[in-house]
């Protein structure tokens, strides 16, 4: 599944574990709040709110991840992100990532320097440092990444202070990630935009903050599908939540795709995880920030629906079930 | 190589992913730092300091732990234990622990909630919560476990603070894992104690804070052998360390074991790893904290000696070159 690598390639096991880690951790610029970065028992990360936020993502190579639909720099960005975001929903600032790296001893060392290439990059984007880490050996190739945040004053913006009245709004790509998948599954290999998406999402960071800030009663990043998520929100604050398709942005490059591939664009801008959007409820219109697009209310009741029915297709997925 | 679960087990799959997080959260006893659990997209501590201490540590099965050798209860003990053993040996105090779980998917669901289990206890030793964290599908079974703790005002005890005039010592532990794993190996189950320490290391979480408050300029947790990881102290310090054989305290039991099976506590005792003993250097012998044991001397030069000469055998083992 995996491209073959050159043959004279150096594998992990003939690096060694403490050369690699020096490979991928030298010479790399840490934010100011990394007070002691790679090389000790732990990092030292400065929290000066005084509430860390800390999230946790593992990512398994040929469930999600394939290294011949994404280079190892993409699939280091994407394990970036997917953690990232969950630290911007809680409205905080994203400063830390950890890097728990499991590997067969012939990987060669090349991905893994890749896959890290791309962990730094995602995470400077989002204003944090690659602190530390764990390498080990492993029959099967597993990233896992823990993110840690600082709340900078602000209050975590959790699930479930949804109130009946609320407006529901989302900020970032929804639905990319989706047809990106149908498009690679499908063998091909463009639109380049839309098949980057699937390979590394795009989460609008500052969106996070900016949504605690204007007052958000209620976030969730989308990695299960918007009507998946927004039901974890509804569900943990006890209220039901609509969404009107005639406000639901459907972009229109998803709409060519998906008239190519004869899918359905509303399908995978209503469903379609790992694009790693936001999606909030705020007390009310003047409340939304310029960058999020209204998108339906909170109401009285339970569950989710679209133009007040109930979604007819699978509203999203769980692990181990597909 | 792992035991038969009975046939009636139910799978993680057919558990799925959501009602299993909540089996294995519901419930639980957080301390007073644990600010929000599982269940949102971040976990929110309490780090009155304003620097958080993070590590990660990931176990794979057949690699650090096997599990006709331990249950699962001792796998999610030790999984836990390498990692807040990595905070203590920073000075801080440990407050919460983050869980990446990576396993087939028809994992018996009773081997997850074990896990956790051993997870939980372990977290409540040293005084922390399990916080949030990830289950997923994986063919091999990697636990990732990130830990974080609290500076409490003390300054991090790096590795490379040592000072040639300083004193060496340690606490806890030291080859008992190492004898546990020969026992296991020549297919044993006794003696007990010393079979327990490979399954399930007792770091001295306290001995950590206790050292950073005493004022001990360099620590380590020993997990890959007392003479490494005093290697990693003497070279990110720029000193030598010389060890006193009699100072070095090797347990009668190890003895009776070595003796039996034709093997040499003193060499377990210098080079075994995972039981997480600490060892720090101190600026004098009257700044040693009363349950640490003083065992050598911080001096002019590099490297490790033992009684003023080279070790012969080898010091300790890297991922990827056993």
């Amino acid at each position: 599944m995996r491209p073959e690598p050159p043959r004279d390639a150096e594998t992990v096991a003939e690096v060694g574990e403490f050369r690699l880690i020096h490979r991928v951790t030298a010479g790399r610029a840490q934010p100011p709040t990394t007070l002691l970065g790679p090389g000790d028992d732990a990092a030292v990360v400065a929290v000066p709110d005084g509430r860390v936020v800390a999230s946790t993502d593992v990512l398994v190579e040929g469930v999600h991840f394939r290294l011949d639909w994404s280079s190892p720099e993409q699939v280091g960005r994407k394990a970036a992100a997917v953690n990232l975001a969950d630290i911007v929903a809680m409205g905080a600032l994203p400063s830390a990532l950890l890097v728990g790296f499991a590997c067969p001893p012939d990987t060669p060392a090349s991905l893994v320097e890749g896959v890290m290439t791309g962990l730094w990059a995602e995470a400077a984007v989002a204003g944090a440092g690659v602190v530390g880490g764990d390498m080990v050996s492993s029959p099967t190739l597993v990233i896992s990444i823990t993110a840690l945040g600082d709340m900078n004053g602000l209050e975590p913006v959790t699930r479930s202070g949804a109130l009946v009245g609320d407006v529901v709004a989302v900020c970032g790509k929804l639905g990319w990630a989706a047809a990106g998948l149908a498009v690679l599954g499908r063998g091909f290999r463009s639109p380049v935009g839309i098949v980057a998406a699937q390979r590394t999402p795009e989460p609008p960071y500052p969106a996070g903050p900016q949504a605690a800030e204007a007052g958000a009663t209620a976030m969730v990043d989308v990695s299960d599908g918007l009507l998946a998520d927004l039901g974890h929100i509804a569900k943990a604050s006890g209220v039901a939540i609509d969404i009107r398709t005639e406000l639901l942005p459907v972009h229109p490059r998803l709409l060519d795709v998906a008239s190519a591939l004869g899918a359905d664009a509303r399908h995978w801008t209503l469903t379609g995880g790992e694009d790693h959007a936001l999606a909030a409820t705020f007390p009310g219109p003047k409340t939304v920030p310029e960058d999020w697009q209204t998108i339906g209310t909170v109401r009285a009741g339970s569950g989710v629906t679209v133009d007040g029915r109930v979604y007819e297709k699978p509203p999203g997925w769980e692990h181990w079930r597909t």
